[in-house]
């Protein structure tokens, strides 16, 4: 099997999303976590550009890479210097990275307009840089900007900066699609140019500005890149880079490449969520491959036929990927999905004879108020719990009051009481809190943990609020879902109010009370539902 | 220019996304909407399997539709049936559309596992069932549901699937990959053998599980198909449908064929934003074409580039889709983002020498605070604004308390008191709201009304929250993001605490203090900043 390099961009090209800001101790966990996933570069930054870069190389200086290669990056000497007198390609050099790319002009427009210079003098800042940097023993990899555009334009010249770098000594030429804007049929007919021309490693790196930097990267392969950039989760300036978790998944399952070993790819999904959380977002649920709803089924036509054959509505295997199927429960779903998911939690045969239809009810009626079960399946679980004739819950939620204060010059003040059944016993307590919600859960940990001191490990992870009726403005009905942990395990409960805190709440109380009924908190073995908690690097 | 035909199926598979509920008067919107946009057909829902569809069938028959041709969807008559006794074909002609789009079985695996019946009585239960539905003069479209999956395994049988359809006297076949697992160069060639061998209409119906559903799309109709199915915003089932707001432009702009007209794609913006609103989904920023990313600058040396060239970091000017050029302002950004920013505002002749400067420092200061400006570009202007010598803000705030209690058997309680300084009197106003950022909501209008009147005609619209270090629990920083609206334009503004309701009271006097600064509420012509509001239908 062909062998295909995957040079990851997410810590140069990805931070460059809008809202995404890594700080130097995220940026190491990343390269670490990369290089154990097995991308075989990992550009780390741009030391001549931002200070952070320079910064962040002397830090990784001290990490031992398993199989990845760092790489900085940056650009060609300036038009009006010679390589060896330029202060970008010196601090490429104290980067001590044992590879460098740099990205030279390969369209003329940006030559004439944006350079300001000559066509032959863009050729020699090119086979210069290169030259220079391979002088210090430094692996180059040249990026050839906006080349698509460039070869639409002019491809004899487009060319001819591929072969400036190859005479320089680069060890591959990088095809860059940096605007987005080309088409499958444009990458495929010069990358097939390019791939007859040299015998560098010719690479490939898109941006998705036209919703093609997947199909793109992954046609330019078919006519001979051997090389892909990308970033986890297509994480990039404008319509983000190709994404790396579908495009190597799209190679090793289909196409027939060996990217990652298959170890690696059953930990893809893991991957996504690791750098969503360190780029504090969420992973979109529709991501393919790696999304909580890629291989989620709503409409019952298609829960029956995946009933009968798995193959019908699936494209590859979730476990290949580290996703999972999942049956969705909403209020159309029908007694069967209900029954699926109570399957799913080893509850169906305790569930008494009625208890499916009053789950169905319940969930019917509470959707009707604005709580939204397919992004809350422990709060589904909850409500299948409470069906069992036996289940008891850990305790009852009485009375809450909550006050935020702020005096000009006294600074931010926020109290919770909290009125709570524990086994029989009534427990009134109060809290401050940084914040109304903290407050709460303050107040009802202090009642809980003298009887539950398990409750200790198990923290809120995720916290998300969402306006359904917009035109209700500040009394509009509020959703809330918090997401939490024991370190090992996740689950999400759902909320839903006019009032935030209530909905947050409702949610916070079903979260524990699912905490206690499942075991969370008391070590690894014992809890025994959620999700697999993102992986630690 | 050849027309492409665009079957818009927002409502059907658009409505299986996780988390989707469309209602009745939304999917009645969405149908007045798409056939002022432009589409040719609108697939309206499935009458057989839902009962809302049906209902919303009987509600449209009342709307006058300019252009698009609206279409029930269904599937063939079951196994054991003629098709003159199906109960779904019968339910299809009580939707009395013009139009009729049926999916048959085109994959082996399915007719055997599925449907458990034989390949011939597959092809018999698919012409029949065409044919009853032309006996009572409605276009039928086929849908054949796995094509590419089918074709792979069984290429003769797939295509008899379709010879089944057009005896029947279908008027297009439709080449589905339902499970979104086809890669282009399958597409392509599965593509070119079905338009070799019929004269009818093809189309292309396309998901994204593999990340390829706009590419594979583009290039069915560069081999001859000349309908595509899709989805605004990509909406549908698990991974979602082919994307109609990026094939649309992409097809138009860039592949020279002819599919709304040049007025329409000006608005293509506008309906993703309108659909995403009926959704109740925000419209991902880094959306190709249409998200609010798509065409914004971070990075220092883009908008540099930029100021030289335009083309040289833009694929097609936003103006013609709906969108326009952003340069954004974050702690990375220097001097000349803040200064452009400025200018876009027409600020940049008033500002003091020294207000870059410290507008700049600030940004930074509250951003390491958690604050996030590029994501509010109200709070931006709002603070160019203060630098201004001549600057009066409308209000300025003293103390607020918020109080909210749930006592059993008496339900909820929210309370606010606030004390601001209007005109140099000091107002303290309390009042109770549905939840604590209601009641400051409410008691801050209490205070302002009275002088200015037309915050009475400003509303929020979205409230977004997010939390920003996990570990933090409920003690987290919080980041409230709140958009309002005066009807014609919107604004968002930033407020950033480990106390959601300071937070949210942050951005809420900013909001307020925006609306007042720049003439908000005041009637169309009079408010001069901010974001067109999403047009009503």
């Amino acid at each position: 099997m062909q062998k295909i390099v995957v040079y990851d961009t997410t810590l140069r090209d990805g931070a460059q999303q809008e809202g995404i800001s890594f700080s130097l101790a995220d940026k190491l966990k990343l390269v670490r976590r990369l290089d154990r996933f097995g991308v075989d570069f990992i550009e780390g930054g741009w030391p001549g550009s931002n200070p952070k870069d320079a910064e962040f190389f002397a830090a990784a200086r001290g990490i031992d890479l398993d199989h990845a290669v760092l790489t900085a990056f940056g650009s060609t000497c300036r038009a009006n210097v010679a390589a060896e007198y330029d202060t970008n390609l010196r601090m490429l050099l104290e980067a001590e990275t044992p590879a460098i790319a740099i990205f030279g002009k390969s369209w003329d427009l940006h030559v004439f307009d944006v350079l300001r210079t000559t066509l032959d003098n863009n050729l020699r800042m090119i086979e210069q840089s290169v030259a220079f940097l391979r002088s210090h023993e430094r692996r180059v990899i040249f990026d050839a900007e906006h080349f698509f555009d460039g070869y639409k334009a002019d491809p004899e010249y487009a060319l001819e900066t591929l072969r400036a770098a190859e005479r320089g000594g680069a060890e591959a030429v990088v095809l860059c699609d940096t605007n987005g804007g080309s088409l499958v049929s444009e990458v495929a007919e010069a990358t097939r140019r390019v791939r007859q021309m040299t015998s560098l490693t010719v690479g490939i790196h898109c941006h998705n500005d036209s919703d093609l930097a997947v199909a793109n990267s992954l046609v330019a392969v078919e006519q001979g890149a051997t090389q892909v950039q990308g970033t986890i989760n297509g994480y990039g300036e404008r319509c983000g880079n190709a994404n790396l978790c579908t495009i190597i998944p799209n190679l090793q399952l289909k196409m027939g490449y060996e990217v990652v070993s298959k170890e690696s790819l059953a930990h893809l999904g893991e991957v996504a969520r690791y750098v969503a959380e360190l780029a504090n977002f969420a992973l979109p649920a529709t991501m393919p491959y790696v999304g909580a709803s890629a291989f989620a089924h709503k409409a019952g036509m298609h829960v029956n036929a995946m009933m009968k054959s798995e193959r019908s509505f699936q494209h590859v295997e979730p476990d290949l990927v580290g996703n999972h199927k999942r049956i969705l429960v909403s209020e159309l779903s029908g007694r069967s999905n209900i029954l699926r998911k109570a399957e799913e939690y080893g509850l169906a045969s305790r569930l008494p004879e009625a208890a499916l239809g009053t789950v169905l009810d319940s969930i019917k009626e509470l959707e009707s108020r604005g709580f939204a079960f397919e992004g809350a399946e422990g709060s589904v679980e909850l409500m299948l719990l409470r069906a069992l004739d036996d289940y008891q819950p850990a305790f009852e939620l009485v009375d809450f009051l909550v006050l935020v204060e702020r005096r000009r010059g006294r600074g931010l003040l926020a109290e919770a009481t909290v009125k709570l059944q524990v086994n029989g016993e009534t427990y009134l307590t109060a809290a401050e809190g940084e914040g109304p919600v903290n407050a709460l859960d303050q107040a009802m940990r202090k009642a809980l943990v003298p009887s539950y001191p398990q409750l200790a490990n198990v923290s809120l992870s995720d916290f998300k609020v969402r306006i359904l009726n917009e035109s209700g403005g500040t009394a509009a009905i509020t959703r809330v879902l918090i997401e939490s942990t024991d370190g090992y395990r996740k689950w999400t409960t759902v909320g839903s109010s006019a009032n935030i805190i209530e909905a947050s709440w409702i949610a916070l109380a079903d979260s524990l009370e699912y905490a206690l009924a499942k075991g969370m908190g008391l070590g690894h073995a014992n809890g025994d539902g959620g999700e697999p908690a993102a992986e630690e690097a």
